[in-house]
């Protein structure tokens, strides 16, 4: 069984132009797509870029700056479509790059939670020094307030998809906290790491900020509040860095001359670096894949979303979680 | 007045050879020291390494993995009587690169709080895009779980030693959180802006990790919680970004032949982004300048720290703050 992945093709800052571009090419590379969305619209916007997809009519969009409450009034609107079509199984996974909250409402109210995890939390994947080259980061930002259970949750969530997503066997757990110590920590992490202790995962104990990148944890759990601000900051870093090393490299003559020479391999390595390298992010816990990406997504993020999204939605992981009886 | 910084020489995994070194350093760039620890054990080291300082003697030391507490106990403890010299006015400051939970719990017992600070704070300077070329992000990990007061206490903190000790005319203040809305935030946050934003200072408003390093806030103020892992991390992604681009300059026979080219440029940049440019962190809200130090801090860290303790006790910033009436 091969569902298409559902893409919210009206959602993003550069929706419809950059998700029917990126859908296009994710479908060239062999995954099927259903764009969601105003038809016409989408109709037009597919011969124009002279490509074929089947398209899901639904009339309405929650804008970037509606309330994520809009969800449960507005059924028609393309993220609500869209989860439909995995509930009803007509689509395997559900993809948006529009209003993130509303991705979330809208996951939790037509899709709903698997038994056992009452919320879901949104991973992130940052290149790192770990053998996968990456790191798993939950929660990345779903919940910023959250109780010690949820991170043995959250815990739980981001070993499957490190082991079944990213292939990584045993993944190592840590807990993000102050101090390697369990003795060190906010009020929350010292009452969360017994009870991650006592899950069957290879959990490593507390890991420091300075270990997120290094080659010490395939996945780091941590409240939405932390985990949102590291993704960000990690992000945010990488780019200023590359930024001073570009200036660097026009410092001097010889600067510039040696710049030349090593531009190739600093791309590579910026390219490492850049999120649409990952194109989205999943919602874990829900009953469907759900991917939620940035709203300044281009092409390429999109279509890395959905070759990500039709993975998971062959991987068997939210069977694996409990979510299909 | 140019009172001696007290530095506990016997603080730190290469004391007191390091510590020792920088002192030397420090003094020959004009700053007067006092060296606090084992006489004997100090003076060896001085004759061995051919300087002259004052040492006063303290028989005991507080080891790395000593509880904090030990503090109360050991009244003899280098840090201790570092603390005692600056509250009795024999110095104008003091530096440890040992314990820092001891250190913070000397300065509290022995130096005591500011009237309306609650509870100190340890401020970071980061690398940053801002004009000052630094961020101010405090609380750095002193205090793990805080109440909204203190994060407006931590504002008023940080602001004074941005202004005082980096020279920023109304640096601008931006409260860390996952949003930029007044409106984002975990309820710790959410209970914060409204306190931060009566304050007479130049509050920005929230500011996200992608900000931290940019050029957007002058001061960030968070939790210690928080505070830890973000600075931890910052400074984790460097080291780990600048491997990835030694490697990337080994990578090909043309990229090796650039490296050479670039090796120099890219060097100050990283001398840049070492932590040991700053040397140590000053722990705000008590009543004498302290500053705390990495444990394995080398020579140079200990030359830095020593310079920026005595350049804030120069600057009348406790004063200010209201330590000294």
């Amino acid at each position: 069984m091969n569902l298409p992945v559902a893409l919210d093709a009206m959602g993003g800052d550069y929706a419809p132009r950059e998700t029917v571009a990126g859908a296009l090419a994710a479908a060239a590379a062999g995954v099927p797509v259903v764009l969601v969305g105003d038809e016409e619209r989408l109709r037009r916007e597919l011969a124009e870029q002279g490509g074929e997809l089947p398209v899901v009519h639904a009339p309405e969009v929650i804008e970037m700056h509606a309330a994520a409450t809009e969800v449960r009034r507005r059924r028609q609107a393309s993220i609500n479509v869209a989860m439909r079509l995995v509930k009803e199984n007509e689509a395997g996974a559900a993809v948006s790059m529009g209003h993130s909250g509303a991705t979330m409402a809208s996951a939790l109210f037509t899709l709903g939670r698997i038994g056992g995890f009452e919320r879901p939390a949104i991973l992130a994947e940052i290149p790192s020094a770990a053998p996968s080259g990456r790191v798993h980061l939950i929660d990345a930002g779903a919940n910023a307030d959250v109780r010690p259970a949820h991170l043995e949750q959250f815990a739980r969530l981001g070993a499957a998809y490190a082991e079944r997503m990213s292939g990584v066997a045993r993944p190592r757990v840590g807990l993000l906290s102050i101090g390697e110590e369990a003795s060190k920590g906010n009020q929350l992490v010292l009452e969360a790491h017994p009870l991650l202790h006592r899950l069957d995962l290879n959990f490593i104990g507390n890991v420091e900020g300075r270990d997120l990148l290094a080659d010490v944890a395939d996945v780091v759990v941590t409240d939405g509040f932390t985990g949102n601000v590291a993704l960000k900051l990690a992000e945010g870093e990488a780019r200023i860095l590359f930024g001073w090393i570009k200036e660097a490299l026009s410092s001097s003559l010889k600067a510039k001359l040696g710049g030349l020479l090593v531009r190739d391999a600093l791309k590579r390595l910026a390219a490492r670096m850049d999120p649409a390298e990952y194109g989205a992010m999943p919602l874990l816990g829900v009953r469907g894949p759900v991917f939620i990406g940035h709203g300044a997504s281009d092409r390429r993020a999109v279509t890395n979303a959905l070759l990500r999204a039709h993975k998971m939605a062959g991987s068997g992981l939210v069977e694996f979680l409990g979510g299909v009886e």
